[in-house]
């Protein structure tokens, strides 16, 4: 048993997951630049007072919380959109509009670890400030799908809401800003009872309660939003916020994304999401389904810039990881193209010579760095997984050649030392 | 001025100096693989007591140390070695050896902020545990200096030396291990007048310890050393330790590396250092012009399994970054192919459907997310570094076309809609 251990709730990545993740972030990282969106990075911990302000002080609860040898208030980042807008605040807003950012990094959470869950995960986002607000909706919308679509991963269920519907009918039930809010956090939180109660306490009418209940829980198409608008029309506010909604979806047809349910019961919980909302589902993570949140959002105001459209995602990495997985995806693999095994200290010279001139090609090249038997260096030719060993014997030696073995097929043929990197190169 | 700031010694990366950044990083990684390394990650914060065990008490006083709730004494990563060392210990020892990896991470000091030096800091590092001491040490060094080459450094300084002599010289005049780390430590922070006291206390003869002294200061070639090894023949121990870096620097020969110092003045202050060290300098960054340090260790004892040969480097990632801006090195730039401009809302359905089959293809094409003039947009093409500008107005509309703006030469041409894609594969 070792005597130190990683902190609970932490991974520690081996080589072949790291490769996994690399993949699946260069996938997610090439997609971000087809898309023209720039990737920027903030500080790994922030003050403290940036995350209570856009989440509210029961963040504290979840965070690494700490104070620096000069009294600081700090914390490791939880999410990285507060740290986007502050840095967007600070720099990024003298940037031409609308400003298209990406990031890429590792957050963490002091929670209970379970499936799925851990300290310390990492978030692929992206957000837009500036521009019209349903156009980079719809741009933000396609940017997630597309990163996820990528990777491989199937199955997809992308549901798109706006809050701005829910938001209306609450208020004109006579609901202000603080018990709306109140309502939002309870629905994202699955606490429907509680979402009744409130409502039950402001409304005497039964039916109504019900409808709005069933506006919750409705999940439909693009035409069935056509109805929805019908049975509402008469709230000005709402038609507003659905007709805002078909224009994102009818940008979203230009983009060829069609597959999505209208999900009116997305919530997100947090105070300043007012405009469309989506999340995106792979269903094979079971519980912990849902890969990917975000909406449209006002939280320049917060940070002291002048009030500007937002809009923004987050792809739970870690999850995207476990669903590829689980559905068994192959990810490209980085093989070693040639392990050189001088069996001979006497042909170290000639074995180290031709691994630095086949590096310095851009070969990747394994050398033995210790002397083994044949059979022990064949096996570590399979753990490594090279396509090639090139062995250097006493015969070779005396002979000015090396003896090359394809590791698929077992051929093997004899070459002139200066012609070994000729090979390779191909 | 904006409310909320990042936390001092701490710093953003905007969206130009992630591009540098990720080049480098790519480069490195890049040339790792084609060394046979695998990359690995270990969590942001360990158990403290992992780097008090390899770095001694003192290191409390430079990191970020804090209890989690359930009282856990943790401390973000000063440094990437012991969690490491931590990993092999528990999984990474049952892959075949030598185990070769490498980390690219972000690691944390709470020190003063100057130039080239933050609070937070990232690190290119890696580790061979295994294999033939002598030969793992020259592969160690060909890759660290390979990773820096290849960024396009120049003017880099390698210097390589041996522990060995220097500690079997002390230990030759009555030193005992504690008195030649303590020694190990001065000559490391340049406290060389503190050193020759300890020396004075323990050596009469003042032309022994003027000798010692030379040899600290000691900068000199290959053949150098077989003077030194002469003037010392009669020191066993050091005869071994000369003898090894002589192995070494035969191995690195081979590799073509002969452009490096020998310099017994390395002394790295951690006791688990015994063999060869090397450092490499950036000349460029005067003071702090370090940027890579290594040497072999004897750290898996310590981690509770059993002795094994290791050796490893740490590049300091951010004064690679500093010194190829100061050399004035261009980096390769990620450019965006195309950004196609609707004019008129009613373009929208033609621009979007473009915009979405190019991406398909895999082309980077930003689309404009709002209505503007067409000075505006010619200012945003250039701003976002486009080659191309895809524009759609009223008249293409009508002909089916669109214009094709070459934003280098200046060049238009008219197109149909459906040569576009085919235009951009190329």
């Amino acid at each position: 048993m070792p005597e130190f251990q990683r902190p609970r709730g932490t991974r520690d990545f081996s080589p072949d997951e790291m490769e996994r993740r690399r993949a699946v972030e260069e996938i997610m990282r090439t997609t971000a630049h087809i898309f023209s969106f720039k990737e920027i990075t903030t500080p790994t911990f922030e003050h403290t007072n940036l995350f209570t302000k856009r989440s509210g002080e029961a963040i504290i609860g979840e965070m690494y919380t700490f104070k620096d040898k000069s009294g600081r208030d700090l914390s490791l980042r939880p999410e990285l959109t507060a740290p986007t807008m502050r840095f967007y605040a600070e720099r990024l807003r003298n940037l031409t509009k609308p400003v298209k950012v990406f990031y890429f990094g590792n957050c963490f959470r002091y929670e209970r670890p379970q499936s799925g869950r851990f300290r310390e995960f990492w978030q692929f986002g992206a957000e837009i400030v500036g521009g019209s607000q349903e156009q980079c909706d719809a741009e933000i919308i396609a940017l997630a799908v597309s990163c996820l679509k990528r990777t491989g991963l199937e199955g997809l269920v992308i549901r798109i809401g706006h809050l701005g519907i829910l938001r209306h009918l609450l208020k004109a039930e006579g609901l202000d800003d603080s018990e709306q809010n109140k309502c939002m956090q309870l629905i994202d939180k699955g606490e429907i009872e509680a979402f009744l109660e409130i409502l039950g306490g402001k409304i005497q009418d039964k039916e109504k309660v019900s409808r709005i209940q069933s506006m919750v829980g409705l999940k439909t198409t693009a035409e069935g939003l056509g109805e929805v608008e019908d049975s509402l029309s008469k709230y000005e506010g709402i038609k507003t916020s659905i007709g805002s909604l078909k224009n994102i979806l009818r940008t979203l047809s230009f983009y060829g994304i069609e597959d999505f349910t209208i999900d009116l019961g997305i919530a997100r919980g947090l105070d300043y999401y007012t405009g469309m909302v989506f999340e995106i589902d792979a269903p094979r993570l079971g519980a912990e389904k849902q890969v990917c949140g975000g909406g449209a959002y006002t939280l320049a105001e917060m940070f002291g810039v002048e009030p500007i459209s937002s809009t923004g995602f987050a792809i739970g990495f870690d999850r995207v990881l476990l669903a590829l997985e689980k559905q068994g995806v192959k990810l490209p693999e980085k093989r070693i193209t040639t392990y050189i095994i001088p069996m001979e200290d006497k042909a170290e010279e000639t074995a180290f010579s031709i691994a630095s001139k086949l590096r310095e090609s851009g070969i990747s090249t394994e050398i033995a760095l210790a002397r083994r038997s044949i059979s022990k260096e064949m096996k570590r030719a399979n753990a490594i997984n090279a396509k090639f060993t090139v062995i250097i014997g006493e015969d070779e030696l005396v002979k000015g050649t090396v003896t090359i073995k394809n590791m698929a097929s077992g051929e093997q043929q004899e070459l002139p030392i200066e012609k070994v990197v000729e090979f390779f190169r191909g």
